[in-house]
């Protein structure tokens, strides 16, 4: 099918509802930013083979694609403006792929108010490969960062770590367990945790996504905000009867773990009920740099124990 | 090497100029849009074997990469101000091919003031895949659009087209000329016409650039416009002895196309001169839809003659 159809036919639709999209037909598409806000940019690339399986339906694959870069926006306390999408695919690959893929990009778009309006199609190498741009906004100066994180910060983390990891494990066959359906949807349509970020802008110290492993990202906090963190490896939420240090070096959860000020407590905890969303005070920021994963008894547990952890 | 490594080795230089990159380090970068302004945004992905040699030196592909993206800002009148890079490669891919890849996009970004900010990288890919974003500004209701085309105005290209044309004629062995190496720095190192589209702002009435080739961008125009446009074969500028038809059938130039009024063309030569750039009148936006190419005696030339006009 050639290029021009395949747009029309299926991703033209998902840039009907931003007039800025220009129906996807010019060089470039415009886009106004609010007066008093920031631009907040990243893009997120998955490839067949590398980070889903050829098997998963295409429409998990493109809500997947749209929520890791939504996902990012959350984690700078940002609102979705547009998404730009990068779409490489093999000579005749099938078309009912795409109209799948098309339509569970746009309905997790649509969900989180991000509409495409604009992007790219290669025709004609060996594996698809998918690329999106999201852009959203902030109030100037607002924005959640990885640096802030201060000396006595308590640490959170939303929802449960691991179940993206389990089903993982389950997709291999290494494990079963009756909530095994329960993890794949999870690994396969990930919640961009936008609503919580967004609220916690003026009330955490720093943020980020749980990309990697909630270890690694905590690291990356410490990291970025020259500071060190102590994750007390029981309070780590994770699915019941669950190994915690598996949960807490898996990656792929999307939810947010960050930092806050003691005086925070009653608003997290306040907000954690607003939301419907558990938000468990796992740590504390320390000035040792590093990350540490503390054992019942409050010694670190080993880095080797942890698994790698990536920069 | 290790994702990290990579970026921190490669591209980290290329954002330090950058504050809202955060050092490619947080989930997203920060930009500012000035007041008054609209955002500005493309995507161009490009991948080996379909868009470019194999044995093209990675600088070259990396300037291309920036150079059409930047390109597509040109045709909208905007003004760089940011990109985003999506590199996908295979496992073991040269550091070497990396560095210099990074060094030729740098240099084009940091000669059209359009730094990198942010991105993503791939390892374990097929063929290696390249994907760019680009956005610029530009102030608010003055970008160039290819929908604004008016009954009897002028229609006028930039530069001369069909040298990227040539150049690929004679990679592939079919042609040798005297002018070979100039056309082959031409098709691997365009120029984004990007003084020349802003200073079209409040001059021309539509514009696009010839990356699918003049006849098939100028008929894009006259769809997007709904008028139509005749363009007198012998005013297409092309090198000469060469065919005018291959010249305007042949993508990859990145000239600017555009209409303008005939009250402009005083305005017009002025600009020629002062950018020391020609701009040539090649046709006329007329009543009867669609795109015609006239000959010597005024007699459109048959389609099948202009090979296949993508959309």
């Amino acid at each position: 099918m050639a290029e021009f159809e395949l747009i029309a036919r299926h991703f033209a639709p998902l840039a009907a509802v931003a007039p800025g999209a220009l129906g996807l037909k010019d060089d470039a598409a415009l886009l106004s930013v609010p007066p008093g806000h920031e631009l907040v940019v990243t893009k997120d690339m998955i490839a067949q083979g590398v980070h889903y399986y050829p098997e998963d339906p295409a429409a998990t694959v493109g809500a997947k694609l749209a929520a890791v870069n939504i996902s990012d926006l959350a984690a700078m306390g940002a609102q979705p403006l547009a998404c730009f999408l990068g779409l490489g695919l093999p000579s005749d690959w099938p078309e009912t792929w795409v109209a799948d893929f098309a339509r569970g990009l746009g309905d997790v778009c649509a969900r989180y108010g991000c509409p495409l309006m604009g992007g790219d199609t290669i025709n004609g190498v060996a594996e698809p490969i998918l690329s999106l741009t999201a852009l959203g906004v902030v109030p100037l100066g607002q924005a959640l960062r990885r640096g802030g994180a201060q000396l006595r910060d308590d640490v959170y983390v939303s929802g449960q770590v691991g179940e993206a990891g389990l089903a993982l494990q389950a997709l291999e066959g290494f494990l079963d367990d009756p909530r095994k359906a329960d993890w794949v949807e999870r690994y396969r349509r990930p919640v961009p945790r936008l609503a919580l970020g967004q609220a916690l802008r003026g009330v955490a110290s720093a943020c980020a996504d749980v990309s990697d492993g909630l270890f690694a990202d905590a690291r990356n906090i410490a990291l970025a905000s020259q500071v060190g963190i102590d994750i007390e490896l029981k309070a780590v939420p994770c699915p019941n009867g669950t190994d915690p240090i598996a949960a807490g070096t898996a990656g792929d959860d999307y939810e947010l773990v960050f930092s806050a000020p003691p005086s925070q407590r009653e608003t997290i905890f306040t907000l954690s009920q607003s939301l419907g969303l558990s938000l468990t005070r796992i740590g504390l920021v320390t000035a040792e740099p590093g990350l540490r994963v503390l054992d019942r008894g409050g010694k670190p547990i080993k880095l080797a124990q942890l698994g790698y952890i990536h920069r």
